[in-house]
């Protein structure tokens, strides 16, 4: 069985576990305070262009998360969200856990437009019994989203605008945020992030680390006091060095981007073999997850092979699946993936 | 300079780093549902001699403690403590995060008694307005404690007989378990703790692991639905076959007991050393920490060249520091501590 | 200006008061242990047909979903709404404070159907994912709903009966029960009620009393401990004899039936007079609340001298209203709106 | 039996039910927003000399200090609190429900000093570790405390420039603080109260009210949204004009503080009953409770005619018992109280 389920069925790219190795019996303080960590930091924040950011590690999405947005609520405020949001679907309740709701919207696509953003913020403030209600305290989004799309510079730029006029501080969910910059016609660089994001996460645990994840705070009211929630959340880790070598280790020589590239260009390849082949993709993704519309009999003769998740139903006979590349994606095996789907009888959904 | 201020100053013991290279390119499912989690976990069971016990992995013990609790309790209830217990004193309050109040008790060593247990049982239950206050729920300890004591066997048949009499379930951390097994005079094994205790965790990331807890759950009642309180409170690794290789490293050819057995060799050394001198040890620790009471002028002395922690003031002139060691500690440092240690100016707290 | 806006407008049914000024100097114990509590509890179970009931009196009813929600489920579950219930709408959160997700379902009506609860169950469990979503650990309902609808018994018998097939706790908001009872039509009585759910509350605030709500628990495991919930989460009142006065006299000599078939008729008389007008109702509701859908030209016409609340906007040119009656409309208020509606200038939605 | 447990065994002042009677048929808006709230709301200001504060009404105590402590609070501070703070000991956990520890500090009469609250602040800063620590986020006091003693102007003038100038809001729990104004001695006026907290409630439910107390928010930014707060936890009363027609009766003609000073007459006149007798008194309280400590022969002489309450075990053979006055508090009770008090057996603690 060759594995497409996931963006982490692998370890960790080779640099990666060669200075785990090299650095292995060095001494340093714990919980984030060594020198790799503030060298990992300097890093991010120069590639941000953002002298000023805090940088603090996490080891997962669902903490990054729930310790981004608990930190950033009051009580009585909950977080705008595409329904189609990992902290909606997919975190088993970890935000209300944390006593907040979560406030989603319709999305087709998995993004959130401005004027959506306008319209929950308005709705909310007109409403005459608005204190019977949770007030919208935060905008969240994913870049790529949940569904492999991607927001492009002027959709950010709005969403940005939107969120300052009103003072809802935006975040974004990054835990595939190499996959989204690296997508060809991409135009946002993580500088364009950092500037338009009050706060963010770039994914290491998905593009070629162990685990871990780098949150970057660019507001300064959200950096007060950011390390007492993170340890408050279980997200401290005691050798918080793993954490910096290892993003110490994809910020140096472009790593992060030239491992992001391959996925994309390996998930580009697949959709090419689907498209070819006459079956329509569910989503117009240009990043690391495909989401086929697959008829239950290629669903079946694919699934002999390979691995890949049912997203949900679309027909009486038909599936959306979906297939994820990662850093670490063999070109051979997206070959024979290939070859595969061009060997399906031919089908129309 | 030299580390003794903690047990998680190093990386792993060189077998897992070892395991991790290897497997790295293996592909796995995520979340702790791979073959070596699987190993892992027969491993534990049989060392603990315990084939119902549900074992679950996660990263760091503030996790492991808030989740093991969480899981546990019902709203209104709390967790008995000692007043030194982590749960209590370094956990940024992640258990009242989770809605629910640790009840103290006084300890002078860190332990427990079953006669305080049943006396905190007792005053509320026999309290009219028990409803005003919160219930007891669990009784929480640690082995070693945070004082580097340990619980006799006699000690915790005790409490645990106390426990299962009045309903509460014993939870026990064991972030430095295996240095309590490894302790000169312990008569507890692992399948002891297992049997007396409800719910504990094997400590992975103070001894040798990279990171990684095992929890054990051993009452049925408890073990149900574990897993989405994992994900919730955001321990579930997305990798988690790198905590399966972890634990079925440590558990494989007695690496856990051997490694904790040279921790616990080395502290004593250390101990020694300053009990010639004629400086007295706060606790009676038997353990990988050691607990002596320095005068300012050794605590000078000894600061320029290796680093330990202050735990608190002692007396005008005096303060109790804190020298770890661990798995990773080596024998030529310790002997370097001590001679220093001799060299030390007279004194008597 | 005459008030239709809401059914808490006016202070307390006269019989109340008067007991409330017989009893005013009585000594009692607090918090509910008063012989006024216990025999309003009795009144309450004969009236339920339950002898073996828990009857405990509350202030509010975002106090009595809180508690009675909160206290039924375990951290990682959710309790399954419609969309338009109270507690997904109007508590400001109240849930998910307590650490729980509501798990929204669509409604046209404001009820959940059998069907709805069983897909909902079958989609979670089903899923290979399951622990990382919010499991479904009750169903809330509401009798009569917020747009005034109401359940038949055929309708609760299958919803009750999916539940205890799933073993998911049905919980009844009855803030308007009376209302319910009362409706034309309607053949459930509270003793139905009482037989076919887990627990319930009859409202008392908006059905005569000044305030209060009696949660009514049928289901044995959860009765255990629920005081320490009510204290927990603020709903104990020090002089609860208040609360047992105030039952205690709605269910003497059929006063809570009364005064519901009252606002019911008087409802029916502002439905009829909108009907007879061709104007439409949004919702079917048989109950003391009617939702007429208004040109903006009526809606100018009518507010100038009745208050009553904008629910939606209809289309460009209509909104639907919310018309509510109660224990104390007085018969001539309701003359002065119909002719009122009966000179509306003709219209047709 | 004369019930002396508690100051809540009655139900309202005549004035109070007087108003509620003639108000009964008025129609109002709900939830705080009518003209009587408003009125109170005015007199309260007045009272106060502070035209600026905002003032709320909710039902009871424990919701009061949840709703102002929660809304107060970031998700990693605490309240600290006295070990005797009703907050501490009779609330169920509320505080920690709402995700916070509170943070004792011992205290042999209940109140806190300024050098106590300086001492937790700085070793908290000064602590290399803080962040592993719930961060000291306000201070929470009782005037009267729990033991039936004041805080002195000087006192809380002190404590109160020790909380500004660490930046820690200051909180005052006033369930009886008509009592402490009024007793002989008090140099604190209600306007001093006002100037130097942040926000504290003044009590009804055991000062003449059915039920009710009145938060007053003097810092400007912790006035923000607090009715979403009151309504998240379940404190916004429907008719919330129950509320401000009983505070505009008790700020009313001085009713307030003539029944205080009624009630605190009738509570001397017990203390100096037991001091004539030889009984000491465990706290100097000039206020509406008083601790007398009898042998066990006088609990049960005394008990077969009065209820007070248990507090403690003082010795083997005497306890410290609760004896509460309130405005209800009639006077030939008191005599016979007083009779019965003097012809206890002599005896000595």
């Amino acid at each position: 069985m060759i594995r497409f389920e996931c963006d982490y069925a692998e370890g960790a790219h080779e640099n990666i576990l060669k200075r785990l190795l090299e650095t292995n019996l060095e001494q340093t303080p714990g919980y984030g305070l060594d020198d790799h960590c503030e060298t990992a930091r300097e890093l991010i924040r120069k590639a941000c262009n953002a002298p000023q950011a805090e940088v603090q590690f996490l080891v997962g999405g669902t903490q990054a998360n729930t310790v981004m947005i608990a930190s950033t609520l009051r009580p009585h405020q909950g977080a705008v969200a595409a329904w189609t949001g990992h902290i909606a679907v997919h975190e088993t309740g970890a935000i209300e856990a944390s006593g907040h709701k979560v406030l989603t919207l319709p999305s087709e696509n998995g993004k959130l437009t401005a004027a959506q953003v306008r319209t929950v913020y308005n709705e909310h403030w007109n409403d005459t019994a608005h204190e019977h209600m949770v007030q919208p305290g935060l905008v969240y989004i994913s870049q790529p989203t949940e569904n492999g799309t991607i927001y492009s510079k002027a959709e950010l730029e709005e969403l940005s605008a939107a969120c300052r006029e009103l003072g809802l501080p935006l975040l974004l969910d990054g835990a595939r945020l190499g996959y989204g910059l690296a997508a060809p016609g991409s135009d946002l660089s993580l500088a364009d992030v950092a500037r338009l994001c009050d706060m963010f996460y770039i994914g290491g645990t998905k593009v070629g680390a162990l685990f871990g994840e780098a949150v970057v705070i660019m507001n300064k009211k959200l950096q007060k006091d950011f390390r007492y929630h993170i340890k408050q959340r279980g997200g401290m880790l005691a050798k918080g060095r793993l954490l910096g070598i290892q993003f110490e280790t994809l910020f140096t020589d472009g790593l992060y981007e030239q491992i992001s590239r391959h996925a994309v260009e390996q998930a580009l390849r697949i959709r090419r073999a689907f498209s070819d082949k006459g079956i329509a993709l569910r989503y117009d993704s240009p990043t690391n997850q495909q989401f086929p519309i697959l008829s239950d009999d290629a669903v079946k003769a694919l699934g002999g092979k390979y691995t890949f998740s049912i997203r949900e139903k679309y027909d009486e006979s038909h599936a959306v699946v979906r297939f994820c590349t990662s850093w670490a994606t063999q070109s051979d095996q997206v070959d024979r993936l290939i070859e595969d789907i061009a060997a399906l009888r031919q089908e129309r959904p």
